[in-house]
């Protein structure tokens, strides 16, 4: 982008010249394909199966970049995610950008390169963008709007109604590392310094065990709100009990030291590479066994069950005696993701 | 949402009991469907046909209300009608929000409230969403992500390689009125008070002309950069020139003087419910005249032709004189869509 003005103006978001400019030599250049390179208003994607599964979030975490990734990284992984814990096999992305005026384009350029190096791991195609502008002080910096379209290939009926009692709850690793990363360094705190976000496309772990096992009841990425939240989530929904044994939950050391020193339960804390499998019973060993051998699942556990009920999540605890998880309340963690 | 906190605050946004709250009472409410009903981290869409069509935007309008619509329905209005220009049938939209802390919920439900009405007046459905919350002066009230996928049912081959000269340019009404209400009520100018935004979903009025009319070429929408930018973009992607007559194209009266009176050209002003259509050019005169007995082509015009040429839009001014028209440039006009 050499020769234009380094940082981001109103005009660049006016839909002229300077739009049209940043469009070419950033946007096109880093996710250069045939579907974006059109430049029509909508884009047309044929072949399509006759199901599919979409999913939309925003991304507005602060700080833009962080130990294991950045604001690019996880709006495609977080999207990317959604799909795949779906049972969906992810294709096409669209991204739509909020920028603030005075945003340095160096900046900017390293995020979209992120993305563009994500999205290509991924194997996830951007076929359609967006951006706006927005006056200095009436944003912060970059916020990020992906939606995600994958093909539901195989007939496989994932879902909340598909749980049954003894199916065992298994989690692909150790949790809170991504929200625990971003409190710290929101808040300058100094401590927990190799302290690492988990942000990872999980596209291909999934798809692996989505072709070998036959037994999962559902997936579901236990992002904002942690896996307390998203269990719960699942057993109101589904109107069963779940047991959890808090002795069987990955918790990486670091975590569960800084997430002590300041009175935050790594269980309530955010994950981006982590997802949680309900499978039938006597599927679960191999299951665990067979994550394990992935990079993204060494630490992978089976760490409950379900049990007839109508909606309680029951920690069996380290010292034998049992507490609900309900959602996250009263102690909010803005901008994680 | 009586009994609850009556401002949007950062526990909105944290996946937890308030963002639950938000969904269940607000959001699902209003777009009640099966599809968002069934919470999914991904919703499944079934019976899709070979070929759709998707688009995506980001709405950061300011003010949030204005005189023929809000945020609301302009984001709806703008992904359908992006859509409805593409030749396709608009059917899906996800939903997803960027809110200030300190936001009053009953703004926020007048803004869904009114995204749900246009929604149904187009026939899409909200399958979708999403919501984070950042901190008081780190955003703007709302932000609104919508991506829509729509049906590419026939089989039309719109596009810019499509244009022959000889081709008729007409646009199905007055320009300029969106641009121009929203600039006067940013910046209280007290003139124009009687203005009002044309934004409107475009949707049946496109699928009555594509059912009827063989000869369509091209479709675009005229938002950001107005008509001129528009133009000057297909002219480009076409490699054809264009000559515009001025005396043809529509301008409303109090668009025409209070541009005058700010320096600001009507070609140049966004609108958020027109099209342009390139049509073959014995087809021209009875599209025209089909346009303009809807409510939403009352004052449709021929203005203008394609010739053989390299991308130049040429405007035969009042006085018959020529000028060449641009890419909007050097007239930042912020937050228009």
């Amino acid at each position: 982008m050499a020769g234009v003005t380094d940082i981001i103006t109103l005009s660049h978001g006016d839909g002229g010249v300077l739009t049209n400019k940043l469009v070419r030599e950033l946007f096109l250049k880093t996710f250069s394909n045939d579907y974006l390179d059109s430049l029509e208003d909508g884009v047309v994607l044929d072949n399509i199966p006759e199901k599919m599964v979409v999913s939309t979030d925003s991304f507005v975490v602060s700080p833009l970049f962080f130990p294991g990734g950045d604001i690019g990284k996880l709006a495609v992984c977080g999207t990317v995610n959604d799909l795949a814990v779906s049972g969906a096999l992810p294709r096409f992305l669209t991204v739509s950008f909020i920028l603030e005026e005075g945003l340095s384009l160096s900046r900017l350029e390293k995020v979209v390169v992120s993305m563009g190096n994500t999205a290509r791991e991924a194997g996830v195609t951007v076929v359609a963008g967006d951006t706006k502008v927005v006056e200095n002080g009436h944003g912060d910096g970059i916020f990020i709007n992906t939606t995600g379209i994958g093909y539901l290939e195989a007939e496989r009926e994932l879902g909340y109604h598909t749980l049954k009692p003894g199916d065992k709850i298994v989690i692909n690793g150790t949790v809170g590392e991504h929200g625990l990363t971003i409190l710290t360094r929101q808040q300058n705190l100094g401590i927990g310094e190799s302290l690492k976000s988990d942000c990872a496309s999980l596209k291909d772990i999934i798809k692996g065990v989505l072709e070998k096992f036959t037994g999962i009841r559902i997936m579901r990425d236990p992002t904002r709100g942690g896996l307390a939240t998203t269990l719960k989530e699942i057993a109101d929904l589904s109107q069963k009990d779940f047991e959890i044994w808090e002795d069987k939950v990955p918790v990486e050391g670091e975590v569960k030291w800084v997430g002590e020193i300041l009175g935050l339960d790594p269980l309530y804390l955010a994950n981006e590479g982590k997802f949680i499998t309900i499978i039938q019973e006597n599927q679960a060993e191999e299951f665990t066994s067979f994550l394990r051998q992935h990079p993204l699942g060494s630490n992978s556990e089976v760490i409950g069950e379900v049990q007839e009920g109508r909606g309680q999540v029951l920690l069996k605890t380290f010292f034998g005696g049992t507490r609900p998880l309900n959602y996250l309340a009263g102690a909010p963690l803005p901008r994680i993701c």
